[in-house]
């Protein structure tokens, strides 16, 4: 078998609280957990174009290339590497569905709540929207860490994509403040986020940045 | 192979406005699609506990029993049904990516949109917050309709669990007025809901909460 390398594609810049936190690192991360060989391919953020919404209609990132295949969704996306990888998803059925659970979960039950949370709050500072948000994000969080208390990992019994996707959810709220008081949950994503795998995709991601800056920078003075 | 019965459960009962939309509807929907043999199972909704929390952390439903397999998440199930019928989810790698790809869109980017509207003009009953709902669900709808207008599925030029998924979704919006102006993606409901295995589940929940009804009168009375 040859393995081809993937592309992931990303934009170019992004303002400085989003760098860190851009859902190419759900990718990277899983990619280098199954050391898969990636390239990283960057489009504009300000010019979003026919180009990047023939890739995805709703102008996100990130976008999956693997030869001929295009895929978005960061979830699809880490589905999908997980067929390629047990490193990734096992392949056991119950250890399977339990990951896929946890995978949906991570997008479709906590995400949201935490994002209402993130957009009344950070984005609207809207303060009495905000005090709903996190009596709707406390629903989500309760239970989650009550699961965690007496798991290493969300799901399997190992390490899995649903991981990746349940520690980023939570990192975002961590990153506002927002675990304060959920030491079970602080104390998951700072297991996750001390993995290798993590560790370097983050540092690659800051470091893309940073070489756009120096770009802009050099065409400026250019 | 024996065809074991799969057992959804769902609630005993419900308000009058959750009726017809709970989303065992989905799961029902997707097994009827397939000709999967399914039972239903009714918990408590009013009183939600341990027995409920052990199988779904959230205490929400659906859950989808298979012999010893409790799974929860309306995504994770129908992606364990697809993977049981070619009904439901393509075998083709780039049909079945592409299928995954609008199953998580649907979660993900679409529906929180939508319920963030639904939270803020129909639960919230804030008009300030539902004007900014508004743009943020035109922001995901008008690129589905832009997409849905050259064809007739949303994935893989042919039914799939994603259309489930984007048609359940839609039809929430639709039930509250907020597709006026989306003729595209009304036409789509209207396409997906005539569909006899969605015709069935739908009229099967609605007879699942009339015959709850009829056995509390029944305690009342006896």
């Amino acid at each position: 078998m040859t393995v081809r390398s993937l592309t992931i594609v990303t934009f170019d810049r992004v303002p400085d609280f989003a760098r860190g936190f851009v859902r190419d690192l759900r990718v990277r991360w899983a990619a280098e957990e199954a050391a898969l060989p990636y390239t990283i391919a960057a489009i504009s953020s300000t010019n979003r174009g026919d180009a990047h919404r023939t890739m995805q209609p709703f102008l996100q990132v990130p976008i999956l290339k693997d030869g001929d295949l295009s895929l978005f969704e960061s979830g699809a996306i880490l589905w999908y590497l997980g067929e390629k990888s047990e490193a990734l998803l096992p392949r056991e059925t119950a250890a399977k569905a339990e990951t896929m659970q946890w995978l949906f979960a991570a997008l479709n039950t906590i995400e949201p709540a935490v994002m209402g949370w993130v957009l009344a709050s950070i984005i609207d500072r809207n303060e009495a929207q905000a005090k709903l948000a996190v009596g709707r994000m406390g629903k989500r969080l309760d239970p989650l860490s009550d699961v965690l208390q007496s798991r290493d990992y969300i799901a399997a019994g190992r390490f899995t994509i649903a991981d990746i996707l349940v520690a980023d959810v939570l990192r975002t709220i961590g990153s506002h403040g927002g675990l304060e008081g959920y030491q079970t949950l602080s104390d998951y994503v700072a297991r996750m986020t001390a993995r290798p795998a993590f560790v370097k995709s983050h540092q690659d991601q800051l470091a893309h940045w940073r070489a756009s800056d120096a770009d802009a920078d050099a065409a400026t003075v250019g």
